[in-house]
């Protein structure tokens, strides 16, 4: 058996997610069933991590084992060839034996993307979520200060989910706003728990709009408490661009 | 009557371009019977200049004459709100009563986005002319500078167009390129002819590939013959970014 490790980049407004499901259509199906055409064999191919409905991708890493005696670059280009135009495979290497996407993947980082402006965006609103009133930054930076670090995530963990540690480190939580009205959150962690970016992003969003304040995060934390903590942000706007292995 | 100057930005992907047509919906269509629902009458809306079918808007601008006495302000959001998603009114103000939008423009300028990159992009495709072999930048400055000035862009007119003069004078023709791969070709003229940027970008990248050579511009211009230049660029990388008065 050879074993591959490939990057991939995807705009997962059209899919229900990474994982296989029932009742939708995943980027792991898609993937799947692209190269066993090409390879002639199926493949189980397994992420670093689920990517949620509608989340997008540009660096997300999978691998997979399989008997072919393709060159990984006919694998490369064939894969790319068969593929839909929202899923396109950006680097295919061999990797070796023992490297499993998913087990090996020491860290992530995640971008999601606010536009800020008192506009309805129309060019590239596919990529955002829209936030008409002013966010203020200074508040949302103070309040991002107070998640930086080990804690139990629990509160922007989704409710129904049977993980048993809710602790995680956040290495890197850096928001910036350009003068177009973008606003970038960079989310770090060795590991992310369901729904644990896009909660946070949209409790940063109430503390800046003035719904909660920064100095509320240490006592949000500690409870606990899905129900304490912000919305979640909408799958849109969030990215995954990269794992640290 | 009131005279009203507004300024738009539409995705053109959904529509048959601006202008009202049988066969398909027009930008021009909807902005019309969305107004018609805010100001209770029926108005003619006339842009800077028709834009085809796929291209977009980042600052078109129209006027119209109506009766309303609806404040400016109550006729912007109010339109905004029952507009879809992929157009959007970006201002709105009073304008003089002789202000018309196609005859008073005095130029315009549009931006063609080229995607020149190796590996086929996903998250932004919709936005771009996607080209995999590497366009020689050079080469391209070297063929733009014989289009600036006045001359007759037959060679660049869409064939059946009926127009009587087709001299015009290109006053900007920058090309850039970003490390990313991302090319932008920004074109300024007095008046365009049907097509013009698109056939000018069409002809530039055949030049930037080594189908043309820069010398051969000159020639290419004075044949006045359509098909001696390169074939139109696609609808979806072209923005009318500015129109001026």
């Amino acid at each position: 058996m050879r074993n591959f490790k490939i990057t991939l980049e995807y705009d997962g407004a059209a899919y229900c997610g990474w994982q296989r499901q029932q009742n939708g259509i995943s980027i792991q199906q898609i993937l799947e069933e692209a190269m066993e055409r090409i390879i002639g064999e199926r493949v189980s191919i397994i992420a670093s991590g689920r990517t949620d409905a509608g989340v997008h991708a540009l660096n997300q890493v999978a691998s997979f084992k399989a008997q072919t005696a393709l060159a990984v670059n006919k694998i490369f280009l064939g894969v790319n060839s068969v593929l839909p135009d929202d899923i396109v495979v950006k680097d295919a290497q061999e990797a070796p034996p023992d490297f499993n996407a998913l087990k090996d993947a020491k860290g992530k980082v995640y971008v999601y993307r606010i536009r800020n402006q008192s506009l309805r965006p129309v060019l590239g609103r596919q990529y955002d979520w829209f936030i008409r009133f002013r966010l203020d930054l200074e508040r949302m930076r103070r309040a991002a200060s107070y998640l930086i670090g080990e804690h139990d995530f629990s509160c922007f963990c989704a409710t129904g989910c049977d993980i048993k540690s809710r602790v995680r480190t956040v290495s890197r939580l850096d928001i910036v706003r350009n003068d177009d009205g973008l606003m970038e959150i960079t989310v770090e962690s060795g590991g992310f728990l369901r729904h644990m970016v896009r909660n946070i992003v949209g409790t940063l969003v109430d503390v800046g709009r003035g719904k909660l304040k920064p100095e509320d995060m240490p006592e949000i934390i500690a409870s606990c408490d899905r129900k304490r903590a912000g919305m979640a942000a909408p799958a849109c706007g969030l990215f995954l661009k990269e794992v640290k292995y």
